[in-house]
């Protein structure tokens, strides 16, 4: 097959584990006689930096004219003080809502040979093996107005958390579709004690389930669902939220494979183009030092050859070299414990080539 | 001393929990000399059903008349599908706001002789020391509009995350204050890369380091900050958060306590008038059956003598007649390994009162 991927690397670490996904890349291209075409485009504070804006027209037309969007990261403390517009997340946040990539979706699963790393006991984390499909265009996120006020002197500022129903029924019925092939079990997570947007969040679950017969339905609350993911992780399959909820729920549960450096996600949208990305931030302190874990960019691409080129066998290659890599030892500085000698970037996209 | 204390056991094990916390207060008044005055309130659930309002006025007056006020915990399925109105959380909320409680202060510590039942590695947990100041009477939680809307058949829902820069202020400023006392370190916890409200937050957190120069500010992102709970809770002395961000946390980072049912609150007002209540919530699968677990009751009793009525001895008392319990491995079922007989709530209330 011949595939165009845009390749949209940003910030801080993004570049290096970009790198080693490309490595990847070339060599499925090898094995399996596809062409890929990669295009690189600028994002985040590196665009700011070259072209004044953290999304260039030119980096959102070249994804619009690509079968897949590959991202490394974006954000870092040079840009922090940065008016709100000239923020390397305004550049992310603005390619989802243009890409209309609503869906996110990130898979937790604990890796046996790293357990050991996890800070919660093996028995908790043992066999976890969930998804989270956070809401990914609308919510706090995208609401307005967003702003600051000041009237007879007193200075106020307003979020919006604002949502359609339709937006809420479509990301619902795709966490729906995905339990289909999975364990069978939906847990929606809102606030519906307190938010309006919550209770209409629960109706609309509801509904969607009636069409899904099959499936099981679990509603939980928020701060409920912080805990459960900790006290009783294993009893999730797919986790639907809203998106902040989302972000700070899949962050936490990140915790359970031991490092956040694992996970990869993807961010589908209705049209066929979807984006592909790490999980993890820029991590600015260690960029450019060859330390950072590739696994979670990597398995980002496993994800794109999956869901956007129906490449299963060539994801399961990636995927299960990987595991090996990992099971035999081998990791990055994040993952390792004291006294072993960690790989670095470079080298452990080396051992993962090696292994498919 | 002559105290006025208003009870509001509200609903599930609410009751149960507030009858243990009664029976100590009626030791600390006889071994201290004190007086204090019980009066019986109703809240929530139980008051929707008796008097069709989940916070009656008579309540909200015996509140105001009083030099503090016990809460047990609100709400159970039975009001689930009720109108927002007559929602037993709705009781507690307009409490919070009529009471003007702005800030709660949550302490997480974790206990030796519990670290085993935590979910955590004892590594990670061992002399965990962290107080979660969470700001309660702003934020989404009383925004408005929080409403639904139709529009050309189109359906939309929003709520409003608001707040005034002087809530900011008085919130952060007691955080400081708290964090003087203990080891000096602020987290103040926000969504700065997001949230217009965040950003502000962010720089009026600034603006109040500056008063207090012996203390060290640290911001954290609220995703960032979910995963730092878990991995590295050690670092945390006193973080500072907006509402909802509050909630999640608070009740994420009791798990590592291993279990919510340990964890007392203290919801503070400028006028003096001040609360108290467990973090744990109604619990209404184990309702009635004497199981609950009454220290978070218990310890959030201890919290009022200290802060309410200056009474350090009798804290300290009661805080040391817990500790003592739990070290002699006398616990309830919530605490309990496999194998081991639990005790029931009130077993474990006379056990502390014995040790008192
Ligand atoms: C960078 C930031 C805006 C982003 C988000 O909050 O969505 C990130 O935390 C994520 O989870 O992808
Ligand atoms: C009952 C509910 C409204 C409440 C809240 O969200 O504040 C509870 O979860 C808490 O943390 O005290």
């Amino acid at each position: 097959m011949e595939k165009k991927i845009a390749l949209l690397p940003g910030d801080g670490i993004g570049k290096e584990v970009m790198d080693g996904a490309v490595e990847i890349l070339k060599a499925i291209e090898e094995h399996y006689y596809h062409r890929f075409h990669f295009q690189y485009g600028m994002i985040g504070g590196a665009a700011i930096d070259e072209m004044n804006s953290p999304l260039p027209q030119e980096t959102l037309q070249m994804c619009r004219e690509s079968d897949a969007v590959l991202l490394g990261s974006v954000g870092g403390p040079k840009w922090d003080k940065n008016p709100s517009h000239l923020r390397p997340e305004k550049g992310l946040l603005a390619l989802r809502k243009e890409l209309d990539l609503y869906a996110n979706l990130r898979p937790v699963e604990t890796v046996e040979s790293l357990l050991d790393s996890s800070p919660l006991k093996r028995e908790y984390v043992e066999g976890v093996d969930f998804m989270i499909v956070r809401e990914l265009t609308g919510g706090l996120y995208f609401g307005k107005p967003s702003e600051r006020n000041v009237k007879n002197g007193e200075h106020t500022v307003v979020d919006t958390l604002f949502y359609k129903r339709d937006e809420m029924e479509r990301i619902i019925e795709r966490a729906f579709q995905l339990a289909q092939d999975r364990k069978k079990k939906v847990t929606s997570v809102d606030k519906a004690n307190v938010l309006e947007s919550s209770r209409m969040w629960r109706e609309v679950a509801e509904e969607v389930a009636m069409k899904f017969p099959d499936v099981e339905l679990q509603h939980m609350l928020v701060d409920h669902a912080a805990m459960a993911l900790i006290h009783n992780p294993k009893q999730f399959d797919v986790i639907v939220t809203e998106n902040m909820f989302g972000d700070i729920l899949s962050d936490e549960a990140s915790m359970l494979t031991g490092s956040l450096g694992m996970l990869p996600s993807a961010s589908l949208s209705a049209t066929g183009l979807h984006l592909y990305e790490p999980v993890h931030g820029s991590a600015p302190d260690i960029a450019g030092e060859d330390k950072a874990n590739p696994v979670a960019m990597i398995l980002s691409t496993a994800m794109m050859l999956r869901h956007s080129f129906k490449m299963e066998e060539e994801a399961e290659a990636i995927e299960n070299a990987v595991k090996h890599v990992l099971d035999s030892g081998k990791r990055t500085a994040d993952l390792t414990r004291k006294g072993e000698k960690p790989f670095s970037t470079s080298e452990l996209v080396e051992e993962i080539k090696a292994a498919l």
